[in-house]
């Protein structure tokens, strides 16, 4: 099984060349689309939206994520091999959220040419490279023959929470389409704080919100804290947006600490 | 077989999840989305998209249908099974239009905790409940493994016309990407009228149309009614929009009589 | 293998009711959407798209793509046997640059009432008669069974690019989500050109522009002109949008030249 996440909308043909090309290499792969409508360029939305996604595919699934402002330049390309499944795209840590819950064991580099399409494009390596190495790992071929072992993969601030004296410093990583602010905290991270009060410092406001389980929880409109369907904390409303409440957007800093 | 259909839209991993969880338990299950685009909440739109597309499904599809802004409260979660296929949803209207059409053998409430995710979230019965009913469904289990029989479904007005001294009165059950008002009068209420002139009483007008059948029998811009391909009794203009011109939307009140 | 193309959108049921119709008729058809967001009644851009993205596709798929503002009318049905793979769909135009990339073999029109849904409606042959007939190509049925041979194929102007002492004069095919203008003028057609600078005319401006390989070969917001990954000359900026400065759009008129 192979899943597709990337920035290129439905309204061209790029996801379906990627399709025709997994499709031409391995006739049977089973293709779902976890989305195509991640926001143009947003490596953070997509990061997000692949680790919700992730745990729910049966074990061995290959995952190929694309958000890739820098195709064509010097930006590795890689193959992620965690103890559940695989993650293919480009190292600049689109993959990293996903992959680091699942535990990190390999990284290889994509290099071998016998596993692309014969004529690379310059501006679409998710067709020309990606898609054929999704496509060959799905059909059996070993993580270690598309080419060398890394050990740095491009970790970026959005994946790391900043933990001090009690409070937890993370950012938001995806607005829903609820309006739900969903930060880059997961449940780990907030341990011990769940049933609390929590002071929470956003951009424009210093708040005291309940750390609760259900957005009915709150009153309407009112606000509310809880761990969400995808494991991360989220500041959100009772039926209505956080995010137009607060000004919050993708990127924008959170703190939070036990009131 | 089984078809999707929600307000989830195609942003969020919410489908995926889903889609993740169905082939996890049953992977060879085809899944053919229907549309996740209903607009949101909107119980009497997901009705009649659902209604309109079974139809052509082989016969024992399953069909999950999920627009819940009752999730997490005591709102039942059910399976319809029919004379042709099985509907799987919460039991609030959104499966009445598509299963009366293929006629209601059982209806069941969806209580066994072996055929649901482990863990069953407050916020997403999609994933957690529905998704794994449906799984189980198309691999075999029998409708009443999943609970008890009931006989009375929620049946919302939307899914009632009324008949009386030779008037019609029912409802916009959707505007359709064209700007057709579909009501949900079906052929069989609308027997006798077809190729006379009806009268056609509006929110904000009253109106004598012919009743035709294609929409080239008026000519551009001027309104026809017609059964469309979906059975079900329209207002249309041909070439434009007639949402627009008469000002209606979904729920609006139309009456319908011969003139 | 079926591919599906048109302008249906995503939010109506109509693309389900062609799968539905498809997999009733052959149930292990194997189904790719191209798109369905191809602006409404544009012929153009969907000839386009599904000249991109077929080459991409297994040998012998069955490419159906409809956008038919003649539906009803007496326009053609057909179905395009190509070296490589069939396409069914109106005689309008649609099919015409794909088909002709992969070399046309025979065209064959639609009557046969054996391949059809047993009832057609006069307002969506892409269920009654395309998405059955596509079904059955795809199944085995041979091209010929299903109507007679045809050699006039209705061949559009935006299919047709203007030689004449060394210049080029094509249109603009289609605007991508990036706000490419992707022309009709092919690679073939632009031999030689690669490489120099070249005279572009537009409806609104009169331009000096390199012919080079990548976007990144212009400095930001500059104009570079290279053949796009689907094999059409391409007048695109870095990281910005060619059709907002230029103001043009899909059907416009492009005069090439070398300088």
């Amino acid at each position: 099984m192979i899943t597709l996440t990337s920035d290129f909308g439905l309204k061209d043909p790029y996801v379906a060349e990627m399709k025709g090309v997994i499709l031409t290499i391995n006739p049977k792969a089973t293709l779902i689309d976890i989305t195509h409508q991640i926001e143009k360029f947003n490596i953070r939305a997509a990061a997000f939206v692949l680790a919700s996604a992730a745990p729910y595919f049966p074990d061995g699934t290959v995952h190929v994520a694309i958000v890739d402002p820098g195709v064509g330049t010097d930006r590795r390309s890689i193959i992620i091999k965690t103890k559940k499944d695989y993650f293919v795209g480009p190292d600049n840590g689109i993959l990293i959220l996903a992959s680091r819950n699942q535990t990190i064991q390999h990284i290889y580099k994509l290099t071998n040419p016998k596993y692309m399409l014969p004529k690379i494009s310059e501006t679409f390596h998710g067709r020309d490279i990606f898609a054929p190495a999704a496509a060959y790992l799905d059909g059996g071929v070993n993580p270690e023959d598309f080419g060398p072992e890394i050990d740095d993969p491009v970790t970026p601030k959005f994946a790391k929470v900043k933990i001090s004296e009690g409070s937890l410093t993370g950012e938001v990583l995806d607005v829903d389409g609820f309006g739900n602010l969903i930060t880059n905290i997961n449940k780990k991270d907030a341990a011990g704080m769940e049933g609390k009060t929590l002071n929470i410092e956003l951009a424009c406001a210093t708040l005291k919100i309940p750390f609760g389980k259900t957005y009915a929880s709150a009153k309407p409109k009112e606000p509310i804290l809880l761990i969400g369907s995808h494991g991360f904390l989220e500041l959100a409303l009772n039926q209505a947006s956080a995010a137009e409440k607060f000004h919050e957007k993708a990127g924008d800093k959170i703190k939070v600490s036990v009131a």
